[in-house]
């Protein structure tokens, strides 16, 4: 039975089968009116005053190519619910949508449509899942990498979570993210090959370990490599900083190595003591790079310490966004045949209609933002004195030019973008609580959408039994 | 320049710069001796007893066929650190080592080598990243998931969390570490063309939304499906039942609706009410399916209050692990050249040598596990009287019988090794501590292994300057 799978599955199966299940009772109902869905997230994490916007890319190259492939349909046929009139609409679907998006690298708040898609039912449908698993998946690692940036204050930060991520996509994604919100680069050469996004990385312990001596080990490396960054803690930390010394007096002017790389230990001392023992050798160049177990809170107590260290390898606790995971995502149909659509599932209310996100500068502080406004898309927004956040980046199921950022683009948009939100936004310490949160930055809902919203229920509520 | 990157890695770049580099420089010295490399996971994480072993399918399949295609040498040559000779070595490269592992299903602790392998140095460096990845990633969700089949007592649960879950491949490997750790299946429908993992999964709020009435959706849903589960929290959770009911009496004997999914609310109170509704209905056999925020604890409390559920979807905190998402594992050279290796960086030490864990059973009470033993691989293991846990399932490169076990047969081993385990370690309470859980379930170190660990520490001190 296994030897019939296939070994990498049909992208498009990337789904829930209740959207497969649906999207049957819609073709077979007639239901392929135009529909809008929102995607956005409901809560921010405790320790997150906002989000960075990352995904987009990903979602928007499955969009462009989504078919269901020969394999696809077989195992479908092989699942037992699904007609043979059906399985032939699959083998034509195509999404030919449009999508308006906030560009990756924006920040952004509960409750705000960070992607709306506009497409016959069964289109906008289908791919629930995937683009909630990408976009969940992106923003939630970007969003962590923005607090680690803040932390390290213009030191270098690298990515070395890829043995730790929750998998290959993963791995590959995040180097990505992490490297729109502000890391240099990433260990993972995947991530190279498919994004272009800068490689980091010399040596581990087994290295060390393989050779007899650790001195033999430094001077090979260094002879292949002349300007590494040797990892010195394998055995004894301060000894192996004597080791790197004892290899730039043997080398004299020849003697090329970037850094030294601490990955155990107290950091604050060990950092300390090396940096002294370097600078008495004569090698000031020399950098103190530190890994092992680092997240925002270390990086930021090491460096309130006073640790002479120039940049930081961060791990596992970057690469999983251990403190915050995942995201409250959802992706709700907000209008169909040009209606208004909400839930009045207990504490899961959803703003109708086709939106439109601005944010506004302060008038006095020139290009800091103070707070965000959610409209309707069609409300004329001038009033509002905002920038609007969502734009268009599909039509018709082809990518616009707004929708084919570089990676760089991205990456100096976080930047720029970050930069103009208040500073109390972007300290490491949240503010605690939703309410205080949005005393710091409000997220206010345009009066014409609020009175949509409460039309709508009220419509809503006489129908449902008391 | 992004035009000219491939849209897919290659498979073997998934690994981090460093291994490439550091191979680079075993193959430059000619360091292809034998070597012995341990994967292990350091600690628990606090809310674990014990872990479940699972991503051994995955790591087999990636060693038997892993290989660096065109794109990757092209790749690899545009990055400027590797040699034209090193890349034609790499055009060649293929793993013929040995692999023993404990197989999927597993029960282990803290320190217990969960794989080990040998062979020649560069070979077993190059592919540390993606093995760690793998393991990581299954083990961890593997092992919430026993957690979550716990707290369920032995209703069915489904895993709803590709959405959440941190990317595709994160979405493919956990619906199968889940179905091994005891879910029913899942909604992942890539999980089952790849793997055969059973799929569940109905209607979601928007397909209620997209019609004017519930009842409508319901009639129309039911028809397409009789045996389905309808959602009834759309607008009024009590009112959707009643909206069933009114579907039973209308439909008669043609009514086979199977159940009914909540997804908001306070789900003990209104599975009471709803239980009591569809009772007075004659509708006893439809089953009530809870979903929505679900972990461990929730469901737990849910069926302490004695809520009247039958069955529960479980997403995000499943999904990604949200109370421990990733573990300490560690891959550790162990042994080269028929030497034993360590480190003595500090915290961080590493037990030498090729190794075999048993697993002791009570002698009293026949078939409960209660300690397991750390022996060197060479050892009789006779005297200890336990089942050897670490089996060979890879010889020269090619798959032994031993690493082909079905999903089935996985699933079957974890059900059955858990149940050994003693009472204690099955809670979903944890023991606080290392401390108190190694009372709980000692993992010993056999005594000639710690005697080698000691005399290789006491041969490498005096080598470490003071």
């Amino acid at each position: 039975m296994p030897d019939a799978r296939p070994e990498q599955p049909s992208p498009i199966l990337f789904t829930d089968l209740y959207e497969l299940t649906m999207l049957q009772a819609y073709v077979a109902e007639g239901q392929h009116d135009e529909a809008v869905f929102s995607l956005f997230v409901r809560r921010l994490p405790e320790r997150r005053n906002f989000l960075l916007a990352c995904g987009l890319d990903s979602v928007l190259q499955f969009l462009q190519t989504a078919h269901f492939d020969t394999p696809a349909i077989d195992y479908l046929a092989s699942v037992g619910k699904f007609s043979d009139q059906f399985l032939r609409y699959l083998e034509k679907f195509r999404f030919e949508g449009d999508v308006y998006a906030m560009p990756e690298g924006t920040p952004f708040f509960a409750n705000e449509p960070v992607m709306e898609i506009v497409a016959p039912l069964p289109q906008g449908q289908l791919v629930e899942t995937f683009l909630l698993n990408q976009i969940t998946l992106q923003t939630t690692l970007a969003s962590k990498a923005v607090r680690v940036i803040h932390a390290a204050r213009g030191r270098v930060v690298v990515d070395f979570g890829l043995r730790r991520m929750q998998g290959l996509d993963a791995g590959l994604k995040s180097a990505r993210a992490f490297h729109i919100a502000g890391l240099a680069g990433t260990s993972n050469v995947a991530a190279g090959q498919v994004y272009g996004v800068p490689l980091y990385g010399t040596m581990a312990h087994s290295y060390i370990q393989s050779h007899d001596d650790e001195s033999r080990a430094f001077r090979e490396f260094a002879r292949l490599y002349p300007d590494t960054v040797l990892l010195v803690d394998t055995y004894d930390t301060l000894g192996g900083v004597r080791h790197v010394i004892d290899l730039a007096r043997e080398l004299g002017s020849a003697f090329r190595v970037q850094g030294i790389r601490l990955d155990s230990g107290d950091l604050v001392e060990l950092s300390r003591q090396a940096r002294r023992l370097l600078d008495d050798g004569g090698l000031q160049a020399v950098q103190i790079f530190a890994s092992g177990g680092l997240d925002e809170e270390r990086i930021d107590a090491l460096l309130t310490a006073g640790a002479p260290i120039d940049g930081f390898g961060v791990g596992s606790d970057l690469a999983v966004s251990s403190d915050a995971p995942s995201l409250d995502t959802a992706y709700k149909l907000v209008s169909y045949r040009g209606r208004g659509r909400t839930k009045l599932s207990a504490g899961k209310g959803v703003l109708p209609g086709r939106k439109q996100v601005y944010r506004i500068d302060d008038p006095h502080l020139h290009g800091v933002a103070i707070r965000d406004v959610i409209a309707q898309a069609e409300e004329p927004g001038e009033h509002l004195h905002g920038r609007p956040l969502l734009v268009p980046v599909m039509r018709r199921g082809e990518r616009l030019p707004a929708g084919q950022d570089t990676l760089d683009m991205s990456r100096a948009r976080a930047q720029a973008e970050i930069a103009r939100l208040p500073e109390s936004l972007r300290q490491l310490r949240s503010a605690a609580g939703d309410a205080t949160k949005s005393a710091i930055y409000p997220v206010d809902v345009s009066s014409a959408l609020s009175r949509a919203h409460q039309t709508l229920v009220a419509q809503m509520l006489p129908a449902a039994p008391l």
